[in-house]
């Protein structure tokens, strides 16, 4: 007998793997695109329950119609509640402002920043001093911003293809602007907000006082795009113009919420954890569609699919609903805990929270082998148009989740679209197409599927 | 001297070349994220002017504003019009349908298919026979079929993730139900909306009624998927429903029209012309601003990027906004005759005709030496999210034109939007968003001039 060299032996085995795996994901999507549940999962969060923020009646209901949905499925093995105590921040009455130009008033669309103290009773009126960047503030200084309200207008940098870089490049005036105005004696700021399109919603999100007392802290908001083109225009023709703005945002004491998970357990390595979530609150301004019911919806949706295509994972797969990611990130940080205090051993976890638009690929943390690995599947995505695979980010909510390997991944959508709506009252259901959102559904499914079939390295 | 093998000397040439072509190709997609037009262009076209259906004012003055504009925007050498005659279908008074099951009257949307004759005055009552698709109508045949109205109800597959494919793949019930319907003595046909989309706008588009005599003639409308959802579950209650419909929509004799046509002339090889362009002309129900605004001015922007960068092609390049694409496509035939006549030699022609959604790639038309050059430049898309190349159908208005040596090539934008918007009363400029737009005149553009600098094979 002639003598056969292994390889020869093994390219129909593995040619019959690679088959294996071009049908099963053909089966993820055509399950995800013609028998999924994610947009009515969605279009009930976002048009019964509605806006989400931590601590709200929303959020509790969104806890209580997931886990209901989860239980009701059939597609998990075990479905609980983690608790969380979550911070509680309320927006209150409706927020006011306007520019003052000689006596005229021009009334323009703010919104109070997350995390922002009250203006006074009857508001704020100061001069106005527009800045760019922490270093222009800084060369100011208190002699020039004592006394006055600082308007941070630097925009969204246009020129970046990925509109996560160009958000990532302008955050930090959101972020830390009124806790650097308020060192040099501002009392107030308004933020330009993060967003491409020039229009009339003003994007919320989240700020901090970092260390600062709390007597030092002052009320800051977002305004519109619009807006912040025309105050920057009026303050050229008239630099001693007036602005004011109320806002009787305040904290109350923290709430007890829940992260929700859905397990299914792994037939051959119940032990090895595989987790794939989003993040059940939003802020408070619309029902969050995007960010994140979408997310959320997503990654139910895995299980619906394994269900529906008759796969049975070998690693334990959970479903895993954040709590507080906007505000706190108390639900990630939770469920990281309670990992450590089980000693339980996790090896992949991905999160969607880019919104619900046409998938575009991955966001790799994890080290080169597992990279090189994970991109070597790039030819099985490639008849579903996901090309993507980069080192990055992967998701805040499985930021501090730590174990002795572990990968963690990102599904990266479109971008262009996300910051139209990102933190702003048009988040809201008729943003979402229902293919977009499902595509990005069997995305999530498809890898997670080779994960628990391959492992990682 | 040791001697240095002819590759080694080469490579910091082609390094620099590379590296050029990237430095080009950054110039070109900042240009158009931070310094275009297209944009207020599709405004001003969308918002001023408006519908644009062959024969209109509102195609007569998007012939002239974007003449106008081209002419003053100095990035052309020549602005020119070819004149050609398009035919003048006209909608009429709006139409108007219901169900009528056991004398309730239900109300539902349609629109009559373009090309399509009147109802009779007082409009068409007739019962309803659903029908999925050619061969299930022949097998009804004329028993089942006369007097009624045929029902063509066969949905775009959502299966597939090519949009265009499921279009493809549903086309035929409205571009020939009509006809088919008619041999079997049908008094006229409802067609379920092209879309994938469960809403209430119904979606127009071109029908023919082939070689069939005048006399055979049947009116022919789209309706909304939702009023086809209805329209099939009132059937299933009761097969003998019936269906009115009122349309008076009517031919009128051919007019004069336009191609609008800029023209570049190369440097080096003012002979050889590359074509890049849109459609001009849109359907009646909006203002048409995927389908084609986006193209048309993602094709002038074209030259706007051009004369921001500084490049001037060696090749002609020739901006051309066709007339007609829509029912008739006699801008597209006119031009290859034109081409013919004064014997021109066309290397490249590009359309963008799918929408000014988010661009992902090109479609190919041309042979496998060029499909593999062109494929070659992969890696200088990558920065841009480009990643589909692939063999395929490139435009319907450079589908007639021949050259001794030609490559044609489709942009390919993201399609999963595209027929929530198609040929419907919500083409219109809110449904564009800036960024995509941009992106899909950098990336034609960036093809342009790689061919431009490297020609074809």
């Amino acid at each position: 007998m002639k003598k056969i060299p292994l390889l020869f032996l093994l390219i129909p085995i593995l040619g019959f793997a690679q088959n294996s795996d071009e049908n099963q994901l053909s089966n993820i999507y055509k399950s995800a695109l013609t028998n999924s549940k994610c947009y009515s999962w969605l279009d009930y969060m976002s048009n019964n329950i509605g806006p989400r923020l931590s601590g709200s009646t929303g959020a509790q209901k969104a806890v209580e119609y997931t886990k209901a949905q989860m239980e009701s499925s059939g597609n998990y093995d075990k479905v609980y509640l983690q608790e969380v105590m979550v911070p509680k921040w309320v927006r209150g009455e409706k927020e006011t402002a306007y520019i003052l130009n000689n006596k005229k008033k021009i009334i323009v669309p703010i919104c109070a920043l997350g995390g922002s103290i009250a203006t006074p009773g009857k508001g704020i009126t100061a001069e106005v001093i527009e800045v760019h960047s922490m270093e222009e503030l800084k060369s100011f200084g208190t002699e020039k911003i004592k006394g006055k309200i600082v308007f941070f207008n630097r925009p969204m940098d246009p020129a970046n293809v990925e509109a996560f870089r160009s958000y990532g490049g302008a955050g930090d005036q959101r972020r830390a602007g009124a806790l650097e105005a308020s060192k040099f004696g501002a009392v107030g700021t308004i933020v330009r907000s993060l967003a491409f399109r020039l229009d009339d919603f003003p994007h919320t999100g989240g700020m901090w006082y970092g260390d600062i007392p709390a007597s030092q802290y002052i009320p800051a908001a977002a305004i519109s795009t619009n807006g912040a083109e025309l105050l920057s225009k009026t303050l050229k023709q008239n630099p001693n113009l007036k602005f004011y703005f109320k806002q009787s945002c305040h904290k109350e004491e923290d709430v007890l919420s829940y992260n929700v998970v859905g397990e299914i357990k792994g037939t051959e390595h119940p032990e090895k954890i595989i987790v794939v979530g989003g993040h059940l609150d939003s802020w408070d301004l619309a029902d969050g569609s995007h960010d994140d019911g979408a997310g959320c919806v997503q990654s139910m949706e895995v299980a619906n699919i394994f269900k529906n295509i008759g796969y049975k994972p070998k690693n334990t797969v959970r479903v895993v609903l954040f709590m507080n990611e906007e505000n706190g990130g108390r639900g990630g940080d939770k469920y990281q805990e309670l990992a450590q205090k089980n000693k339980e051993d996790h090896i992949f976890a991905m999160e969607s929270d880019s919104g619900g638009f046409t998938p575009r690929g991955f966001s790799l943390e994890c080290d080169q082998t597992n990279f090189n690995k994970i991109s070597g599947w790039k030819n099985l995505f490639e008849p579903y148009l996901i090309h993507s695979f980069t080192m990055g980010h992967s998701g805040s909510d499985i930021e501090a989740l730590t174990s002795t390997k572990l990968v963690k991944v990102g599904l990266k959508p479109d971008s262009q679209r996300y910051f139209d709506y990102h933190h702003a009252a048009n988040d809201t259901f008729d943003a979402i197409n229902k293919r977009e959102l499902e595509l990005g559904a069997a995305t999530t499914t498809s890898l997670i599927y080779l994960i628990d079939k391959y492992g990682i390295e």
